[in-house]
């Protein structure tokens, strides 16, 4: 069997003493190890954190031809990598593509980024301002990079996409990285890492990777370095509350849990394309990924008078959705990635069954085609249906991070709508679909301030939209509130987190020099 | 003796049982009390919270016009309150101008921003962008307001101006406020509020105060409320740390020790324009509010040939300072704010004992004029002298909050220079004084990454540059590590801290009927 190695202080490593297990979800059977006790930490943040000087000496254009060139590697090893992800992810060809693709097209978008950005070193953030009376005396605020490591720790849903879409903005910004993969899903991750390594594609310690827990890592962050971490409410709140991260204002950024939604307006004739498109993004948004995406679609709101008519339309979707052993053409939907995962998600559709009535599918029962998929994770997608929604059930306070969705009734008005969407408590992304202008306004402007990002689908854009569940590196991904209050991407924002502002103060021909390039 | 009220649910609320005694820093008589204990925090934040409907209700422009009120409220009554800052913070009457002029000055300042932005009320964050191939496809962020309270907890040595510059940015972004000044110099900030509630300058709900412990506030905040905190690292850690503020994502702004460093360039030459305004910089910036500035300078690196001549320029400016009771008018340096204070100065003093030399003062001796001064908190500008600077030293990690500066030497270098600054761990503001614009680019892009603002001291400006202790509205205020990692004012920038980014995505027409005024 495979034993992962981590890759730190510029060789590969492995971990002493016991490793743990990574499985096939779809069988059960083991296909590698990885473990990283014994390994320094202190020294390996260090090592990235050294790294930085060659990062920093390199302008935007040059650093993002590294990031180009990490997107092209991956690309160059798509059908290796969709291999691993079917083996070690659960997921079926089409979900490795979203993942490996998603990840690929990101350093792109970011090395296209760079490119623009040109032969800067700093940015410039707003104009020169004038201070007070005096014509010579002026203000700019610039970015420069932050002179530290960015600790990057990641869910197990996007092995390939989280590491680079993480990775792409810190090296475009100068800052050099250590990403931790989840350990359960890590094979993907682990593949990338080693590609770059054997192709020589990025300098050496840009890029360190821990195959394994993180150990003590944290308690060695200073206050130029950055942590960014994605996946459950739980842990993120462990780590923000880390002692060294306190101590020394480590910037954290977290995505974390999102009960993301989608309004069907009362314009939305049945059958109509607007209708066939909000159908569409709810049942692929539900299912892909076999759910476990965090941007997946969890909650449906839809006039008291369509509720039927969606529950309807949904169940024919997911009626014809092939649960399986990922690697058959004619399965279409894979296992949950781990068995804690598969235990979870069965407990958290009981709680569901507080507030709603299952109307697809079951949390127990499915019949998984394959030869071997006994000892598999797998589960059937499930649509429930809330009679009576209210802010305090489990529908708007408990993520169920599998291909489980709720659809509820809302009066038709978008206060109704928004009320609902917004007993979420924070969200990443929630949709709206309408043609009627006065209620898509209320509604997008009466949730806003609880989103990252809010997709509007419309008659004139159902037949090219892009689905809600896809995060776009030029569109903000994150947060307030459960989401985690992060913020990534967006193209040149993300840049920021990784960056310092600081306001120059003085003869404005001596700043101008400052701020110049070369 | 008067008894500090709270004004929390829109009325005056007098705390229940053991208050705490405000007492006059100059002769330790009392002045006032305050307590907060069995006031309800939950209904106090909840209040605040439901004041929001009615300020996001306004366009900018109108909310500016609020904020221009309380500006225009707190001039009209400036005499009466340099009064109270004389009597309870131990303030010369400079000291209590540069505190309450900074106040109503930064009010005006995002008055004016507000009537620029006009009758918005939300902000476009950059410009739509085309998302894939469709020409009607588009993605556009906006900044909303956020629909929580902001929780301002706010430093003993700013009671006007700290109240006044996070007020100011909240409420322009339509956030309302529940602000808490430090106990023990509350006399200003309640006579402020109080002032603001008899002449009716705010809406109801708008300005909530408590005079006196924040009791649980914390533990009901949720994460659409914001918490800015100014003070020590160690209450800014434990606040950050708070279960709710974690639980929740509340964001969190700390603003807290700062060691902020002034450069002399080697091509400073003793007694031209440029000398003397490092000179009176440094003096100004050690002295003023006694020290009690978290701007303030507390070390000084000049070229090793030059290190004498700075200690004797610094000697004979320092020796000019008459410390004593403030209300008198010969006096140009009063008292610490409390015996607290005077305890951890006298202690800190020690501590940079170990790693440099008095040259001037005293940690213990001093002779304030006055007639009931006997159980004043005075204590001298005390300079040191590290003649082997090295970044372990107590200098470089202990920051003394009051009159007190350390003169060390650098080889001459940018590079050597901005070793020595760094070592300070993350600052709000550093000083270089120089006209070599080599020099200055080097040092400066140096040190940028661990400030969040930096001044440049030239020639050409030496008779009009703004000192580096002066907080201003355009620039931005914070730093990096040591420092907090916060960020306040910076003009607009401000804004963001209290509103939502959120990315819109559809059809470009709609999103414009989204985004458009009114």
């Amino acid at each position: 069997m495979i034993e992962l190695a981590s890759h730190v202080e510029g060789r590969w490593a492995k971990g002493a003493g016991r490793a743990s297990t990574l499985v096939n979800p779809a069988t059960g059977e083991p296909v590698a190890t990885a473990g990283t006790s014994g390994l320094d930490m202190k020294a390996a943040i260090e090592f990235t954190r050294a790294a930085g000087a060659e990062l920093r000496r390199r302008t935007f254009a040059e650093r993002g031809e590294l990031v180009r060139a990490m997107s092209r590697a991956i690309h160059a090893h798509r059908d290796e990598l969709i291999g691993l992800a079917i083996a070690n992810g659960g997921n079926t060809r089409s979900d490795a593509k979203f993942d490996i693709d998603g990840a690929s097209g990101t350093l792109a978008a970011y090395a296209d980024l760079g490119a623009e950005l040109g032969d800067a070193r700093t940015l410039a953030d707003g104009e020169a301002t004038q201070l007070g009376r005096s014509a010579r005396l002026f203000g700019q605020h610039l970015l420069v990079s932050r002179e530290g490591g960015a600790v990057h720790i990641n869910a197990f849903n996007f092995p390939a996409w989280g590491l680079a879409e993480k990775a792409a903005v810190a090296l475009l910004a100068g800052v050099p990285v250590l990403t931790k993969p989840a350990t359960s899903t890590a094979l993907v991750s682990h593949r990338i890492v080693q590609i770059f390594v054997e192709e020589n594609v990025l300098p050496p310690g840009a890029l360190s990777f821990l195959a394994g827990s993180a150990g003590d890592l944290l308690d060695h962050l200073h206050g130029q370095d950055v942590l960014a971490f994605t996946g459950s409410s739980e842990t993120g709140k462990s780590l923000r509350a880390t002692g060294a991260v306190v101590a020394h204002s480590v910037r954290v950024n977290v995505e974390a849990d999102s009960l993301n939604a989608a309004v069907v307006g009362p314009d939305v004739e049945v059958g109509s394309d607007l209708w066939n498109l909000a159908i569409a993004d709810v049942a692929r948004d539900m299912t892909q990924k076999t759910g476990q995406k965090c941007t997946a679609i969890r909650r449906v709101y839809a006039p008291a008078t369509r509720v039927n008519e969606v529950i309807e339309a949904l169940r024919e979707r997911l009626a014809a959705i092939k649960v399986g052993d990922p690697s058959r053409e004619d399965v279409t939907m894979g296992p949950l990635a781990t068995a804690q995962q598969l235990q979870d998600i069965r407990a958290g559709i009981t709680r569901l069954e507080g507030c709603a009535q299952i109307v697809f599918g079951s949390a127990t029962e499915v019949s998984p085609l394959g030869p071997s998929v006994d000892k598999g994770f797998f589960v059937s997608p499930v649509l429930l249906h809330g009679k009576q929604p209210d802010a305090r059930d489990a529908v708007h306070n408990h993520e169920v991070f599998g291909p489980v969705g709720t659809v509820m009734p809302y009066d038709g008005s978008a206060a109704a709508a928004a009320a609902l969407v917004r007993a979420g408590a924070g969200g990443l992304v929630s949709s709206v679909y309408s043609d009627d202008k006065a209620f898509v306004r209320e509604a997008v402007l009466s949730i806003a301030s609880h989103h990252g990002r809010v997709t509007v689908g419309s008659s004139k854009i159902a037949s090219q939209a892009i689905p809600p569940g896809t995060v776009l590196p030029q569109l903000i991904h994150g947060g307030p509130g459960r989401a985690g209050g992060g913020e990534e991407l967006g193209g040149r924002r993300g840049l920021a987190f990784y960056m310092q502002r600081v306001a120059l103060q003085g003869d404005r021909a001596l700043l101008e020099a400052i701020s110049a390039r070369g």
